[in-house]
């Protein structure tokens, strides 16, 4: 059975997750940084794209777990543009780095993994993943990963901590960007649940799969 | 005193108010569309973009009620581009078309006023529309005129409907487009009401007006 696929993001209450800038923006509250952490001590491996290494540079780690503690961190690298001193290769997780088929790289600190011509096959690495052990994998972005993530079908619940604040922008990024979806379709949720947690509100959803497009 | 101004707008779990062809998706619940309507019937006037008047040519009327309790409708058209047959110009409710102070068109069924050079100036037009009584503004977007707004320092309430569902789309609308705030600059609200309807939740911010940009 392939892993459980949570989708873990936070967005402003304008549905952006950076500004126009692109640059990271604190969205959470403290108390949504420990539900996280929580979260991300649950998780067998923790998920992002390249883009957010590129722009974010996160550890990806939990504090105060020792490195086989720690969940198994994975790069979704289609074409293998992880700096070779990202944070997410030092010591304190192991790390998988998902690339295609045809990208010779290799990274100090991570074990790579090759599947797909031009894209990274989602459903092969979910594969990979299963006999690796992991049962439960968090996605954390960004915007084009969780797409990715969508438009496979792969997604089973869709975590968004909605922060009190208005960025604005007509091409800052949101949590689900890519393609986008063709006119009549949409994934549909239902409502699980919602949590005040500090100065924001955590929203969780399941994924609905018996429900046709709209 | 301007008026008090209510930004009320609807979007997806991953901050969209329409998918990636623009055109116009149901997000609302039936139990939010009746809020909405409560929402209008208790406002003076009910503002939108000229956008949003060409993309989904609304009524913005509130379905029982007569020409003269209607809220006044208002389209923002710098340019002047409201088409003839716009429902907004029938004779359900009153209509001003607000535009620049260069533009010489008229409309049949709307009273027009003229401020702004090259963009219709939005305090003149609160202090156009405090002389004729509004005391409650209800902004229904689009998304860039919802940025006009908040960029202008004019918004006191943030009403947004989150649907429960995902359309992805890097260049999908959001609730608040425009250009967006620089690094560092940002709205910040206090999450006043949380409340589920039907399928979605409701979120209702007010503005915090004291609180210095992040």
């Amino acid at each position: 059975m392939r892993p459980h696929v949570i989708v873990n993001c936070a967005m402003t209450a304008d549905g952006k997750i950076a500004g126009k800038a692109r640059k990271q923006v604190r969205i959470s509250s403290p108390e949504d940084l420990d539900r996280v952490r929580r979260l991300r001590t649950e998780s067998d491996a923790i998920l992002v794209g390249v883009n957010t290494i590129i722009a974010d540079d996160p550890h990806l780690t939990v504090r105060g777990l020792d490195r086989d503690r720690n969940p198994l961190r994975v790069v979704l690298d289609s074409n293998g543009r992880t700096p070779e001193r990202a944070k997410v290769l030092d010591d304190r997780a192991r790390t998988l780095v998902a690339t295609c088929e045809g990208c010779a790289r290799t990274w100090e600190g991570a074990e790579v993994v090759r599947m797909g011509r031009d894209r990274v096959d989602l459903h092969a690495l979910m594969r990979e993943l299963e006999t690796r052990g992991v049962r439960r994998l968090m996605v954390e972005g960004g915007g084009e990963t969780i797409w990715s993530f969508f438009n496979e079908g792969l997604v089973d619940e869709y975590l968004v901590f909605v922060g009190s604040m208005v960025l604005g922008g007509r091409t800052s990024p949101s949590p689900v960007d890519g393609e986008g979806f063709e006119e009549g379709r949409c994934v549909n949720l239902g409502l699980a649940e919602s949590q005040v947690l500090g100065s924001g509100i955590l929203l969780r959803y399941e994924v609905l799969r018996d429900v046709p497009p709209a």
